[in-house]
């Protein structure tokens, strides 16, 4: 095996001296974006792991600060169950290294507020969450250097290293599963079309439906709330009031499908069956309990948080990881709605 | 109307040089802990209004960092109404000053993680939620000379400024209907007792019904959430099995009372009456509604932000009531569950 670079040789491979790559490394002082994000390329590539001397007291205790940054407002924290499920997995994974948990929120129309603080050296990681096409401060911490993962992949253009799950397998999963229950008159309730998980989902599940040749298949979008799931519901009943099955892309809105259905009169699953998308915990809450996609959101919060220490030279071992951007699998957990 | 101090006076009151008091402000480096106070104690004492050049773009930006710092693990901020009221409430006021919204955690074992990035300068200032005690982080806040504000009277022997719910006359309006609705049997599911907010409804509570002629009142104590009331129901129902009425410290402990008495076999509020504390949502969603006490979360939320923002020099106007705690008023809202 061979040994591990020190900060001389990362220095070196970065083109700085020892004393400035160390100040990148402790985010202590300004340093210019191009002189960090070499220093970081320079970790990336060699695999240098931050050692760091322990400070008395009990446990770990680091200066580092990573930054949960979810872009929507702080109200959708509290309403959609993913975020909840991604920061308080990250918070257990950065208490075993000793940095605090800090989230921060970044609504698209809000990000000109956030991003100063982002790129100003004031914190020294970024775990994205939520990154969409077009939101300024993903752009913005694309070409910052500062290191970052995205929980999720980023839009395309965006050059971010991420995990993801996969989505577009999940979506093909649901289709699969109504087809192969005798389901002919299928409707999607799709997410934001500028998420990359919204659409690798819908695309999943349409194309399978088009490969059997179900062709039109109407879609309505929401935003992952319960309201907007109402609504999607309500237009698909109005353009196909004989539909025979929906696949939400949220179990928030899958929920709010099989409410909007009852009342319209509609039997789950005898006359509309319903596929959601998380495994929340709101699947097994429902009546009929959901049958939904299963995503492994602690499992790849964890993998991200890692990840990310390991970039940011933290995380002892995860380096090595730090160049690929790996898809964990989703599977379909078969309930009472469909 | 006198002129409103300058930065030189502020710095000439702390016994600083201006462009001391002026790194105090921008918070740009670090400057010691006795120098900061100092220029902080001058703002206060002058009423000093910090005036900013705006930087272009809509809206104004900032590079202060304010943190929401809550006493609890993540966890509880998906699960305790009160935080994400407490959270939502001050990314409105601070976006509307260019401030990001910063969360962080701080559970009493965890407090030594999230300390050295608070002390260290990287923050402007703090809103405290769920300050209790014996929690090293609210000794080391008080200390710091850090602009900090509490949501909540912090523990006795803590100097911060705060604001505050009359939590008392809550408890007092609380015991009150429940006498004047002729029940005698009654007892308390109390918050956790090391917090100020807790003891102070039990209090206004037991008193109220002890000046009444009711004495040893049983208590069980829970920490808010669901299953602790559970608990604290079931532990009530042994000790006291014909009690008549349960007073719970807050909404989603009332709820989890409900939910047990009425597995039990008791009807509510036909044999029991249940009042809960907090007016959250849940207190309309449950069967039956909830009589409860209500507390204006998101204007304790909303003036404790600006009260901190004003002790920062950064919200004109508010500066001259930074000296004082205010304390909101309580009131019962009765629905069907008393």
């Amino acid at each position: 095996m061979p040994e591990l670079p020190t900060l001389a040789q990362v220095a070196a491979a970065a083109g700085v001296s020892p004393a400035t790559a160390s100040r990148v490394l402790t985010g202590s002082v300004r340093v210019t974006t191009s002189t960090r994000r070499q220093v970081h390329d320079a970790i990336s590539r060699l695999g240098y792991v931050r050692h760091r001397a322990p400070r008395g007291g009990s446990g770990r205790r680091s200066d580092l600060t990573v930054a949960v940054v979810v872009c929507e407002p702080a109200q959708r924290l509290f309403t959609e169950p993913f975020y909840a499920r991604v920061i308080t997995t990250t918070e257990e994974v950065l208490a075993a290294h000793g940095i605090p948990l800090t989230v921060m929120t970044a609504a698209s129309t809000a990000s000109t507020v956030t991003t100063p603080q982002l790129v100003s050296g004031a914190v020294d990681g970024v775990l994205l969450v939520g990154a969409r096409d077009r939101h300024p401060l993903v752009v913005t911490l694309a070409a910052s250097g500062i290191p970052v993962r995205s929980v999720g992949r980023p839009p395309d253009g965006v050059e971010l290293p991420y995990v993801d799950m996969d989505n577009y397998d999940g979506g093909k999963q649901a289709a699969e599963h109504l087809l192969l229950g005798g389901r002919r008159a299928i409707a999607a309730i799709a997410g934001p079309p500028g998420l990359p998980a919204s659409r690798d989902r819908l695309e999943g599940f349409i194309g399978t439906l088009t490969q059997a040749g179900m062709a039109g298949v109407p879609v309505a979008y929401g935003d992952f709330t319960h309201s907007s799931g109402v609504h999607a519901a309500q237009w698909l009943l109005r353009r196909m009031p004989h539909l025979d099955a929906i696949f939400a892309a949220s179990d928030v809105m899958a929920a709010a499908a099989v409410q909007t259905l009852r009342r319209a009169g509609r039997r789950v699953p005898d006359d509309v069956a319903v596929v959601g998308f998380d495994d929340a915990p709101v699947a097994r809450r429902t009546s009929p309990t959901l049958t939904t996609v299963r995503q492994p959101v602690e499992e790849l919060a964890a993998l991200a948080a890692r990840l990310l220490l390991g970039s940011m030279g933290a995380e002892p071992g995860a380096a090595k990881h730090a160049g690929g951007n790996p898809t964990l699998p989703t599977e379909l957990v078969v309930r009472e709605s469909a």
